[in-house]
């Protein structure tokens, strides 16, 4: 080998992340927490392959999503994709084992998806979904588990300011079918999505202009909206639910659009969730194609320009491409990266890059089995300590702490040795306190017990 | 769309895996466990983008893996690979952060990588790796660290029956370069990993007449080899050290190899492991062009047919190809896949597939809201409950229960309501108790955290 030899460029592609300690200790939390409030609702966990066979994934998202899916030949001829999202695995998955796992079926799916979108601010071609759904039942019981899920997850992820917004497919649809106007729902779905951008007088326009909908009907439509707008303000969704009923007058869609919303809230509340952190947002329009019932987004209060952090709603038929067996569903999506986003923001990520919180520092090479020593009753003791792996000045080790935001160091030299007393040095409280050193390492456990509790 | 539509056939492609909700609650624990023990030590999670430039990748492994690499030109044209291993990239990783990151780095990585081997028994396209290292620095402390986290992980898992295996690479080149033989180094290393196999007096022709050792080196480095294969039955290591020593005389790669075996056997007792887990076996050769000074491997005694569980070892310059900072290093990887056939094997994988502790049974549409009450009290005691989405008979949910190993289910109809005590069903141990019910729900939380406990 030549000593010269040229270096090859150490880089990533575009679009792609490194995550180093500091995120990725931060993403695993956000994973651990989603982990712990599926489970906790019952959701198993799955996993399913990174590539499927292209003829399983393409045409199954949109064409956008087929443009952007990478896909190759593999080395034995095979056409194959690296999986755009987690709902056509679950598709796929559902209609392979359903006879072997039963209905209803609760599963979670946190992994990985590939998209070759352009990349920019805050869009990866590679980036963590975290699915959870409820295959298998019609049941109400399944839309009001997603809203819980969706209310304690933010909690527990540490979210105090939150706002659940839901919708009901069949409510406007319902609307416009009382109205013998149920063609005009994509439009209309479309107009009042823009309605918080480009305002009522511009929507109106465009519903009466260009969708062609009756300008009474457009009134009553807008007066909804407003409402609703209304509500979102208030946390009180009664005003809006009642004029909707009055909306949909006895058209069944309709009927069953408000009443399965009114019933969300009731039980919702039952649950715990407060009155004003959910609420009708008739505006919502997502997945237009796909979903058929109840559909859910969130929006943190203390940041909405971000858009939803967390979505979902009902589907009538999971699986149709592949099974002829009816798999209706309900289920939504973390929006982990944006998530994080969020959070870095507001603060709330600190900036520690090490899992470690004592680092025992290495002083005299004699005294190194009884570093080790100590530093084991330490972990048994279920604190993280790092061990400094060789002798190197007080400074050095100091700093490798600081670096890493490791908030205790523990200090034996000879002479702490001698009077069997560790110090310990508090590097953000300006602190530095002494405690015994023994055979057992009982007291300077206990002190990092107490300490770190 | 047509109703005679014809299904797409849902199917995986060889090699690759669905993972249900059992296996993956089993996988899941496995990966928790091996990122609260890499933690303990300080090792600082990373993460590396899946797809990588074709440059950074190929030619950096074997021939085997880059003939089995899954590579594709993307859509702008670029040449990607998918990682074949967390090493590759540990080295572009750390090559471009270093600077960044500060020596020593400790760092664990756990995430899938792609190999198109012919699938077979055990062998995967797909598979997890979980692989911890210390990088920067040559103290034989960070040997030990890996020595001691090994330990510490397998141990966290369940097994009691378990030996790790040491070797130094120096120890036998020391050896070879005192008697001018350190060409055959390679010969000998391969020819005493068949000893097991083919036995001694095999071993031994291949020795003398294919590498060409002389028969007096021949005899010395085999009875060594009987020394160690002595010191792992019996988990004494003395008496291989002693007659090593004689062996290498005193030359100094010898010298050094035999002292660092020693010093990590002392200080790894220093720390706790039992002298009968950690013995010295001449014959591990694991990374011939890789490792440099320690080596090791793992068996479970109870299953030592399948191999090292987690293997790993010393190098040199772990990132040489894309910088000229010189980065030694020492780490290893725990075999997920074959953990868990071991696991499997050996009973210890509980037949559950759902996170759930208790099934809420659903009866009375009228006691919904107090369903939903309770199940929300319970959650915030910390107990997993899965309320069943819809009214179904007692025979139905109980199966449900039994289908996922559910071990308790609530039975709450108008009976009970009216009386206000809640039964409780243990599926697996033929008990059935009554507890009272109250708003709080704190009688029921209590008793299940009991239970559970």
């Amino acid at each position: 080998m030549s000593e010269t030899r040229t270096l090859i460029e150490p880089r990533i592609l575009s679009g792609f992340r490194d995550f180093l300690p500091r995120e990725m200790l931060q993403r695993q939390k956000l994973m651990e927490i989603a982990r712990r409030v599926y489970q906790s609702f019952g959701f198993a966990p799955i996993d399913t392959p990174t590539l499927e066979y292209l003829e399983i994934l393409s045409g199954k998202g949109s064409e956008e999503t087929d443009r952007q899916m990478y896909h190759f030949v593999d080395n034995g001829g095979r056409h194959v994709g690296m999986r755009f999202d987690l709902t056509v695995p679950l598709a796929r998955f559902a209609a392979q084992h359903m006879h072997q796992l039963g209905t209803p079926f609760k599963r979670y799916h946190i992994a990985p998806v590939w998209r070759g979108e352009k990349p920019q601010d805050g869009r990866y071609r590679e980036f963590v979904q975290c699915d959870f759904d409820t295959i298998g039942t019609r049941s109400l019981m399944a839309d009001l588990e997603m809203i819980l899920v969706i209310d304690q997850l933010l909690q527990a992820i540490g979210f105090q300011r939150f706002q659940l917004r839901i919708n009901h497919r069949l409510l406007l649809n319902g609307l416009l079918a009382a109205k013998g106007l149920e063609a005009h729902s994509v439009g209309v779905l479309r107009g009042l999505d823009k309605l918080s951008k480009l305002g009522a007088t511009v929507v109106r326009a465009e519903l009466i202009d260009k969708v062609g909908l009756p300008v009474a009907v457009t009134d009553e439509i807008l007066a909804l909206a407003q409402a609703s707008q209304t509500g979102l303000t208030s946390g009180d969704s009664a005003p809006l639910l009642e004029l909707a009923q009055q909306a949909v007058g006895d058209h069944p869609l309709g009927c069953q659009g408000v009443a399965e919303l009114r019933e969300l809230l009731q039980s919702a509340y039952a649950a715990g969730v407060p009155r004003d952190r959910l609420v009708v947002d008739i505006s919502i329009a997502r997945g237009l194609d796909y979903y058929t019932g109840t559909i859910v987004e969130t929006s943190l209060l203390d940041l909405p320009e971000i858009g939803s952090v967390c979505s979902g709603g009902r589907y009538d038929n999971l699986a149709g491409l592949y099974t002829k067996q009816d798999l209706p569903g309900v289920g939504a999506s973390l929006g982990l990266d944006r998530l994080l986003a969020a959070m870095d923001k507001l603060g709330m990520i600190p900036d520690v890059s090490s899992p470690s919180q004592v680092l025992l520092a290495f002083f005299e090479p004699e005294l190194q089995l009884n570093y080790l020593r100590l530093a084991s009753q330490l972990r048994a003791a279920g604190i993280n300590v790092e061990f400094y792996p060789e002798p190197a000045k007080l400074k050095k080790q100091l700093k490798y702490a600081d670096l890493r935001h490791i908030p205790a160091v523990i200090l034996i030299g000879s002479q702490e040795w001698e009077q069997q007393q560790a110090t310990i040095k508090w590097l953000y409280r300006d602190q530095q306190v002494n405690v015994p050193l023994s055979e057992t390492g009982s007291e300077i456990c206990e002190y990092f017990v107490q300490e770190l509790r």
